[in-house]
């Protein structure tokens, strides 16, 4: 088979073997798979992403070995491996957690030397965890169920309360697909803030309802403004010493994950804010804990999603309550697929590329 | 009146004008005052501390005037000022959190250079703030009431569940207090982990069921051990994917407050694993971001008590749920404020120092 294959730090196009469903595995063919900004981590830094992964979970990825990412797929059934249930016919359309167990172990595929991803034309995947594309759904866009999901597992370790204002930091795909979650859930005003107009305007698009240009205004005092008068007419907490009217809290999304945000973000916080850290800063990171103290932050690191969240997003882009099109900014076949690396550097001009692997 | 007075670095013992009691405001003789960690910072570090609090809260500290400490007090009413209720007679003995109103702004009694703290012979205290010392507790229990009441709201903010393990860090006076509120509450196993064998003694004594030398055993691999011996029998979570048995959750109680250890402790933290950082660490800090974010850890940053808070302590320190004498460890005159200072640098000597300014 054709696959885009990590090798040597560049991407390059080669023929695989097939991979071959073992027990309880089915074999796929990719329709779709979208590129993730860990995926261009990955390549720009292998090195380190091999080290924190070893020591965080013991997985042995090398970066001496190829490697075909992409975990953002939707497929075909082709073939049911032995001891499979064969429940789903050949020929439907599915998706699945990037992971796949085999003799007891868990494995992430397109993070696995073992299990190519979805830049690949096939993968094996595990029967269990497979959900059929629902009828009338667009394969490009069950394809967006996993960062959707990632967005939506953010909003949900949120734990949101009816008064809460939200701030998304970055608009990237993840923060965007926090936006989302938001909207459908009914939270706001939402801000969003990121430097791109192009991104801030597909936040617009998503659900945000005051995007921010960081270089023209702080986002924190942007999100101060919008809290005051969210609270106008709510019943307001009181300060019991000062008697002073307290801001209703706030839900800050970090959807960066470079080093500095983190601290930038608690400094502009209010007293009693929460944070949800879904960007994902692989390097060190330097923070002073006397501005969480003092404020009595919270901080709640979250990764990933449940099989039950992903289940439920895959659901609900189906039902038209998130939208994921917007996103979509580029197609391209095996081939391309080192060129759209280098095109996601630009946040002007692209948010998701997904690789269609039959295309030619 | 006279007071240890903190100037141009050192603690003095000096003659100082009595505070005059304004609107609201009562006078007290100052009965007995602990000497906390903090004042330990403020007094080798000023200039730090002034700049952080500038930044912080607005507040004015100036290195370059005199300071006098003391914010964990019991007292008695000397004399009424105008506009008070005068509902405790003269004579009362009372406790009161460290904050005085007056004009509607707040100042941290022994924190300011206009309120003279707790290590001078009187204070003015704001009336509506006093609590009277219930018949029959002794004035130097009473006066535990600040230190135990951080110990109690840092309980409070991690929301305990019936199955959480907790993880003390650190067996200094605030370590202690957090175990004695877990203790109260009905939290165990606890474990309490310190590199001093006397603090060590004390967290047994405060009600920890496991002590720990993290200079011999990984207070990480004791929670593990003592978390999967609490699961046995209890209802136990179960991995959707692999089918392991998770852990109960963790909650992990940063009493230190040094650089580098809440680092160390999102390393040794199992998944899911949440902690309340009560240690005030007044330094830069580096945290590997990907540690709590592959553990999706939940970090909550806590500083003080509510006013509840800090009056129901006094409660249970009356009551006798919340042992407070094991932690007095010395008592001295104003004079003898210096040499406490220094002797509290060694965690094997002293806990908590009682500073009683009517002692000669």
């Amino acid at each position: 088979m054709r696959a885009a294959v990590m090798r040597g730090g560049t991407l390059v196009a080669d023929e695989l073997p097939d991979p071959e469903p073992r027990r309880g595995e089915v074999l796929v063919r990719t329709l779709a798979c979208g590129i993730c900004g860990s995926d261009l981590h990955v390549l720009e830094h292998t090195e380190q992403f091999a080290e924190a992964s070893r020591a965080l979970s013991g997985s042995s990825l090398d970066p001496g070995r190829d490697l075909v990412m992409g975990h953002e797929f939707c497929a075909e059934i082709l073939d049911h491996g032995p001891g499979t249930a064969g429940t789903l016919p050949v020929g439907t359309r599915v998706c699945s957690m990037p992971t796949l167990i085999r003799d007891g172990a868990i494995a992430a595929v397109g993070f696995s030397h073992d299990f190519p991803g979805g830049y690949a034309e096939r993968m094996v995947l595990t029967e269990a965890l497979l959900l059929p594309v629902p009828n009338g759904l667009a394969t490009e866009r069950a394809a967006l169920t996993e960062p959707m999901a990632v967005g939506w597992h953010a909003v949900a370790m949120a734990r949101l309360a009816p008064d809460d204002v939200p701030l998304v930091i970055g608009c990237g795909p993840v923060g965007l697909a926090v936006v989302a979650a938001l909207k459908h859930l009914g939270a706001g005003p939402i801000i969003a803030a990121d430097f791109s107009p192009a991104r801030r305007k597909l936040a617009e698009i998503m659900g945000a309802d005051i995007v921010i240009d960081p270089a023209h205004h702080s986002p924190y005092m942007s999100w101060e403004d919008a809290a005051r008068a969210s609270a106008q007419g709510r019943r307001a907490e009181i300060n019991p010493l000062s008697g002073e009217r307290l801001l209703p809290p706030g839900v800050f999304f970090e959807c960066v994950g470079v080093p500095g945000v983190i601290d930038q973000m608690m400094a502009g916080a209010a007293r009693g804010c929460r944070f949800v850290v879904v960007g994902v800063c692989m390097e060190q990171d330097q923070v002073r804990p006397l501005l969480g103290i003092v404020k009595e932050l919270n901080l709640q690191f979250v990764l990933g999603y449940t099989p039950e969240e992903f289940a439920v997003t895959l659901h609900h882009i189906a039902q038209g309550n998130l939208p994921v099109e917007p996103l979509i900014t580029g197609r391209v076949g095996i081939d391309a697929v080192a060129g759209a690396f280098a095109d996601l550097k630009s946040p002007e001009r692209h948010a998701k590329i997904l690789v269609e692997p039959w295309r030619t």
